[in-house]
C-alpha cells in the first residue's frame, strides 16, 4: 500500500513536471503570439531609412513606401536617414519637381492676388507657388545654374487629390540626414513598429470635406493596400488640426493587431504615445500618398466649382464606403421595430428626413414643410440636425429613408447613406442657381448610387431673409466692431442676382446669399417633390428587369477555341472555323436563339500587309472569298492570317485569338 | 496522517485539473497560432472575385490585386467570378486595350514573316498581333461597329518587361463568369489562402534570361509589395514550363508562414497541391503585374539588341538582389580558410575565375590561358563551368574573385555576384563585334556595380574553329539528316565578317560565328587584361576619398527658416533674411569655410507678375534693389514676393520656402 502510494506520488509528481513544462511553453507562445511586435521600442539608435516609390510622374498618382521614416517634433519635418544600406527606388529625377496635382496642364501658376496680404491661403489652405511654367529671368550666371540638382522636392501627395493648382500644403517631402552625422551626435529614436499611413486632412471641421476629401480617399488608400495584401495600417494625420468635431468618423479607421485596436493619431496624440526623450520618432513601415480617384467635385480654387473633370468614382464604390463607415460606427442594420430613435421613427411605415440647421441658413417654415411632406406623400417626417443629433443616429436613420430634404450645405453629403432609389431634395436660398453649386447633385447622379435628385430654388426675394448684420465671412457686411464694408459694395452685393460665377471661397456676394434664411414656398416645393416621387415609383416598378438586363449585357466572352482554316479551291474561298468560347455556357441563353446569340468578328490580313479586313459571322465558321487579283489582296501567294473574337450580349467583344491562324492556296 | 494524505491527493488532483485546463487552452492557442489560415480549403462553393488595379495606362506599369482570382486547369484560363459584391477598380476602359509594353510608340505591328509557317513564335516567344496602329478596312456596317465594347483585354503584364513589341504571351487577362451561372451549376473550388504572386517566366533554361527577366523582376516586385507592408507572398509561375534546370534559383523565392516555408508553384505542382475534384482553384489574394524597371538589356526583337532605352536599374539595386540570392541559396560569407572548393581556392591569395563551356564555344587553349593569367597577375586561377559546378559553388566563388574571364554567353550574367572593383573580361569569337553584343558590358557599367569591364575579340580567323557540321540552330549548316542549307547561302554566311546587325534570335550568320571555338591569342589577351588590372589598382587606391566625396555631395538641405523681408527706404532696397536649414549641422563642414559653404537662391516676383528673377547669396540675407521704374518691375506698388532655397555641397538645391514672404514700400 505504501509502495503503491509512493508510486502514485512519483507518477503525479512526474505528470506535474511535464504539465508545468508544457504550461510554461504554452505561456511563452501565448506571449509571443499576442505581444508580437506591437510595442514602442524606446530611445534606441536611429535606424537607416529606405524608400520605394511607385506610380506615374504626377504627384497624386504616386505612393511611396518607407522603411524607418522618421519625424522630428521640434522641426515638424519628416526625416530620411540616408546611409550606405538605404535603398531608394522611384524618386523624382533631380532635374526638377514632379507635376503637382491639377487638372489644367501647362497653365502658369496663378499670380499673387492684387493687394496681396503676404499670406495667400484662402479658406481651405490654397496658395500660390512658383512651380510650373512661369518664365524666369535669372540674375545668376547661366553656367552656374545648369549644374544645380534639385532634391528634397515633394515625392507624393498626402491629400485625396483636392484640385487646387499650386497648393503645396499636401505635398509630402522629407529632409535627408546622413547616417554618419546622426551617429556622431548620438541621436535616439522611438520606433513605432506598426504600419503607418501618413495622410493630411483637408478641412476636418466640415462634413462634406471630411467625407469627400478625407474619409473616402483614406478608405480607398487603405483598400488598395489591403487588396495588395497589406492589412492593419494605422493612420497618422500629419496636419496641424487636432481631432476635431468629426473624430468619431475618423476613428472608424482603426487597425487591429491581435487583441488591440489602434485608432488614428494626430501629432499631439503621437507625441503622447512615444518616448519624450527621443530625438526622432520613426515608423518602421510607412506609406505616403493617397488615392486621388475618389473625388467627384472640385471646389472652385482654380476655376468655378463643379464636378471633378476626371472623376471615376462610382456609386457602387460609394456604397461600399458607406457600408464600411456604418460598420465602423457599429450602426446596426436598420431595424424599424427597435425603439431607438424615438416614436416617430419606430413605426413601420416609410419616412422622410428633413435636415435643418440650428444657427444659420434656416428654413423658417420648417414645421409647415414637415407637415406638407407627411400629408402629400404619406410619409412620417423626422427633423434632424447635426447640432442636436448624433452622426451615428442620423446615418442609421438615413439607411432606410424614402426622402431627404435639406438646405444646400455640407450635411447633405450624408445622402451617400441613403438607400437605392430614395430621393434627395436640395433647397437653395434666393439668388443661388442650383445648376452652379452641384456637389450633392453630382453625388446623387453617380452611376450605381441610384438616387433621385431634385433641386428647389427659392424664386422669391420676399421669402428670403439675408443677414447684413453678420460678419463678412458669415455673409454679412460687418468687418469688425466699428466698420462695415462700403455702401457701394453693399449695393453691388445686393443687386448681384443670381450670384455671378466666382472662385472659392470668400466671394462676399456668394456668402451674402448663401447665409440667407428661407421661407419655403410649399406649393412650388411640393411640385418638385412630386416629380421626384413619381420617378421613384417608376424606378421601383422597373427595378427587377433593369438590373438583370444590365448584368447579362456586360460579360465578356473568352477567346474562341480551335481556330482553323483551309483553302477550298473548288469554291475559291478560305474556310475558317472555330469553337465557341468555353464560358459561353455561363452567359445564359441557348446557343441558337434564346436570350442572345453569340456573334463573331473575323479579321483577315494578307501576309506582309499592314491593313486588315473585318468580317462578321453569326456561325462558328466563315468562308472568306480569295479574290483573284488586287482588291482585297487575298490572292497574294504568301497566304492570309485570320484572327477571331466572340461578341456576346450587349455588343461586348471578347479578346482576339492570341495567335492568328495562317492559310495559303 | 490519512487525512493529510487525502488532503494531498485532493490538492494534487485539483492542481492537475487546473493544469489540464491551462494545457488544453494553450494547445488550442498553439494550433490557432500556427495553423492560422494556411490550409487549402477543399471543394467549397466558388467565391466572388474582386479586383483593384493601380498604375498608368501602359501594361507594364500596372499591378492588379485580386481577391479570389480563380484558375481553371482544363481551360488553362484565369477566371473572375463576377457578382453583385464584386468590387472593380482601375480596369482599362472598354473602348480598347491598354498600351502594350514597347519602347517605340506608334509603330504599326510587325508584318507576319514572309513564307510564314502559321506560328510566329521565335525563340523567346515573340509573335505578331494586330493591336496598335494597323489600318482597318471594315467589311461591317460602320454603325454596328461603333457600339462594340471591348472587354476581356489584358489588364497587366506578367513578365519583367521584356521588350518585344506585339508579344502578348505575357499579357494577363481573365475570363468573366457570372456568379449566378456558377451557382446554378454547383461548381466547387479549392481555395488557396496564401498571398499569391502570378508571374510568367521568359526562358527558364538560360541563365541570363533567368536572372535578367525572371529573378530580378520577381525580386523587385516582391520588394515593392514588402515595402508596402505585404509580406509572405508565394509565387505561381503561370507559364507552360516545368521547374527547369535553374529551379534552385527560383526556389529562393519562398514565403514563410510561421513554421512552414512555401516554394513557388508551377502549374503541375499547383495541380498536385489542390483538390482534384474541384472545378476551379481560387487564390484568396493574388497580385498580377511585375515590376518592369529592373531590365538593362533588350534582346533585339524589334530592333538590333542593345542596352534597354529606359533602364533605371542601378548597381546598388543589383547588389541588393545579389545579396538576396546568396542569402536564399544559403551561401556563407566567403571564408577563404574554409576547405570547401578544393585546394586552389583555399589559399589566402587572390584568384581569378575562368568560365568555360564544356560542349560548345570552347576556349581551345584553356589551360595555357589559365597559366598565363596566374603568371601575369600573380593570381590563382580556378576554371569552372555550369555543366560541372554547382551554381551555389560558383556564386560563392565569385563573391571574392579578382577577375572573371569567359566567352560571351549567359553564364557571364553571374558577374553581378562579383565584388566591387573586380574585373570582367569577356571573350568574343571571331567576327562578332564586342560593341554589338553588350548585355554583360552594360551590366558591368551600371552605376554603383563598380566592375571593371574589358572585351577581347578574336581577330584571327586562323585561330577560330567554326562548326558547319552542327545543325542550323546551333550555328551549323545542317538542316536535317539528309539536307544542308544551299551552298550559296553557306558562302554568304562565311563571308559575313563582321556579322551584320540582325534581329533576335535565329540569324544563321550570327549563330555560325557565335558557336565557333577559339584559340585565345595570349599576348593580345594579356594586354587587354593588363589595362583592366591597372584600372583596378588605380580604383582601389582612390576608393576611400571618392566614396566620401560622393556621399557628402548628394544631401539636400531642408527649407530655410524664418524668412523675413522689409523695405529700407534709405538704401532703396528690400532686405530679405532667413535662417539656415535645420539639417545644416548634419551636412558636415563649418558654417563659414570648412568643407563647403551653404549658398542660397532667392526668387523675387513683383505681385501680379508671372516672371521672377533669381539671385544668389552666400549669406543668410540679401538686399534686393527696388528699381525706380520698369526694368525689374520691383517698383510696382503692390509689393514683391520672395522665396528662398538653400544650396548645399555638390550644387544640391533644397526645397523652396513653401510660402513666400511679401514686402512693399
Amino acid at each position: 500500500m505504501t509502495d503503491n502510494k509512493e508510486y502514485s506520488y512519483t507518477m503525479l509528481a512526474k505528470l506535474l513536471i511535464v504539465f508545468l513544462i508544457v504550461h510554461l511553453l504554452a505561456v511563452i507562445t501565448l506571449i509571443l503570439c499576442f505581444s508580437s511586435d506591437h510595442e514602442v521600442a524606446s530611445a534606441i539608435v536611429v535606424p537607416v531609412s529606405s524608400v520605394w516609390c511607385v506610380g506615374g510622374p504626377r504627384l497624386e498618382q504616386r505612393r511611396c513606401y518607407f522603411r524607418n521614416l522618421c519625424y522630428s517634433f521640434p522641426h515638424d519635418e519628416f526625416v530620411f536617414v540616408r546611409g550606405a544600406d538605404s535603398l531608394v527606388q522611384g524618386l523624382p529625377p533631380t532635374g526638377g519637381p514632379l507635376e503637382a496635382p491639377t487638372t489644367e496642364r501647362g497653365v502658369s501658376p496663378p499670380a499673387p492676388p492684387p493687394g496681396g496680404n503676404g499670406d495667400f491661403s484662402v479658406s481651405g489652405g490654397v496658395k500660390s507657388d512658383l512651380r510650373g511654367g512661369a518664365s524666369v529671368k535669372s540674375a545668376l550666371g547661366g553656367g552656374a545654374k545648369r549644374s544645380l540638382r534639385y532634391r528634397g522636392e515633394a515625392v507624393a501627395d498626402l491629400s485625396g487629390g483636392v484640385e487646387a493648382h499650386g497648393n503645396t500644403d499636401f505635398h509630402f517631402s522629407y529632409v535627408e540626414i546622413p547616417e554618419a552625422a546622426i551617429r556622431g551626435k548620438n541621436f535616439t529614436s522611438s520606433i513605432l513598429p506598426e504600419k503607418m499611413l501618413v495622410f493630411r486632412r483637408f478641412k476636418p471641421d466640415n462634413l462634406m470635406h471630411v467625407l469627400h476629401d478625407d474619409l473616402l480617399p483614406l478608405w480607398a488608400t487603405l483598400a488598395e493596400l489591403e487588396y495588395a495584401g497589406a492589412r492593419d495600417y494605422r493612420v497618422f494625420f500629419a496636419d496641424d488640426h487636432d481631432e476635431g468635431d468629426y473624430w468619431e468618423l475618423y476613428r472608424v479607421f482603426r487597425s487591429r493587431t491581435h487583441l488591440n485596436s489602434h485608432h488614428p493619431l494626430v501629432k499631439r496624440s503621437l507625441r503622447a504615445e512615444v518616448d519624450k526623450d527621443a530625438d526622432l520618432v520613426c515608423f518602421a513601415t510607412a506609406t505616403v500618398g493617397a488615392v486621388a480617384h475618389t473625388k467627384w467635385y472640385q471646389y472652385g480654387y482654380d476655376r468655378f466649382q463643379g464636378p471633378a473633370a476626371d472623376a471615376t468614382i462610382t456609386g457602387s464604390k460609394i456604397r461600399a464606403f458607406a457600408h464600411f463607415i456604418r460598420k465602423g460606427l457599429e450602426i446596426p442594420k436598420y431595424d424599424i421595430d427597435m425603439p431607438r430613435y424615438g416614436s416617430r421613427v419606430r413605426q413601420k411605415q416609410p419616412y422622410a428626413v428633413l435636415f435643418n440647421r440650428r444657427s444659420d441658413r434656416l428654413i423658417l417654415n420648417e414645421v409647415e414643410l414637415s407637415f406638407a411632406i407627411s400629408r402629400e406623400f404619406n410619409l412620417s417626417t423626422v427633423t434632424v440636425s447635426l447640432e442636436t443629433h448624433s452622426l451615428s443616429g442620423i446615418i442609421h436613420l438615413l439607411e432606410n429613408a424614402t426622402m431627404l430634404i435639406g438646405m444646400h450645405g455640407a450635411q447633405l453629403a450624408l445622402s451617400m447613406f441613403l438607400p437605392r432609389h430614395s430621393i434627395l431634395l436640395e433647397l437653395f436660398p434666393y439668388g443661388l442657381p442650383a445648376a452652379h453649386y452641384t456637389p450633392y447633385r453630382t453625388l446623387a447622379h453617380l452611376e450605381g448610387l441610384d438616387l433621385i435628385y431634385r433641386a428647389w430654388e427659392n424664386p422669391d426675394p420676399a421669402k428670403s431673409h439675408p443677414h447684413p448684420e453678420y460678419p463678412v465671412h458669415h455673409g454679412g457686411f460687418v468687418l469688425d466692431a466699428t466698420r462695415k464694408i462700403p455702401e457701394q459694395q453693399q449695393a453691388e452685393i445686393v443687386s448681384n442676382v443670381p450670384v455671378k460665377p466666382h472662385r472659392c471661397c470668400k466671394d462676399p456676394a456668394f456668402l451674402f446669399r448663401m447665409y440667407q434664411d428661407t421661407v419655403v414656398d410649399l406649393p412650388g416645393f411640393i411640385r418638385t417633390a412630386w416629380e421626384a416621387f413619381t420617378q421613384r415609383q417608376e424606378r421601383l416598378k422597373n427595378r427587377k428587369t433593369e438590373s438583370s438586363n444590365a448584368t447579362a449585357a456586360t460579360f465578356s466572352p473568352a477567346e474562341v477555341k480551335n481556330l482553323n482554316c483551309s483553302y477550298r479551291p473548288g469554291k475559291g474561298v478560305f474556310h475558317v472555323d472555330w469553337e465557341e468560347p468555353w464560358n459561353r455556357a455561363f452567359l445564359g441563353g441557348a446557343t441558337n436563339g434564346g436570350e442572345f446569340r453569340m456573334r463573331y468578328l473575323v479579321r483577315v490580313q494578307p501576309a506582309g500587309a499592314t491593313e486588315y479586313t473585318e468580317f462578321e459571322s453569326a456561325e462558328t465558321h466563315l468562308d472568306v472569298p480569295a479574290a483573284e487579283d488586287g482588291g482585297g489582296g487575298l490572292a497574294s501567294g504568301s497566304g492570309v492570317h485570320f484572327w477571331v473574337a466572340a461578341v456576346a450580349a450587349g455588343d461586348v467583344v471578347g479578346p482576339w485569338t492570341r495567335r492568328p491562324v495562317h492559310c495559303h492556296r
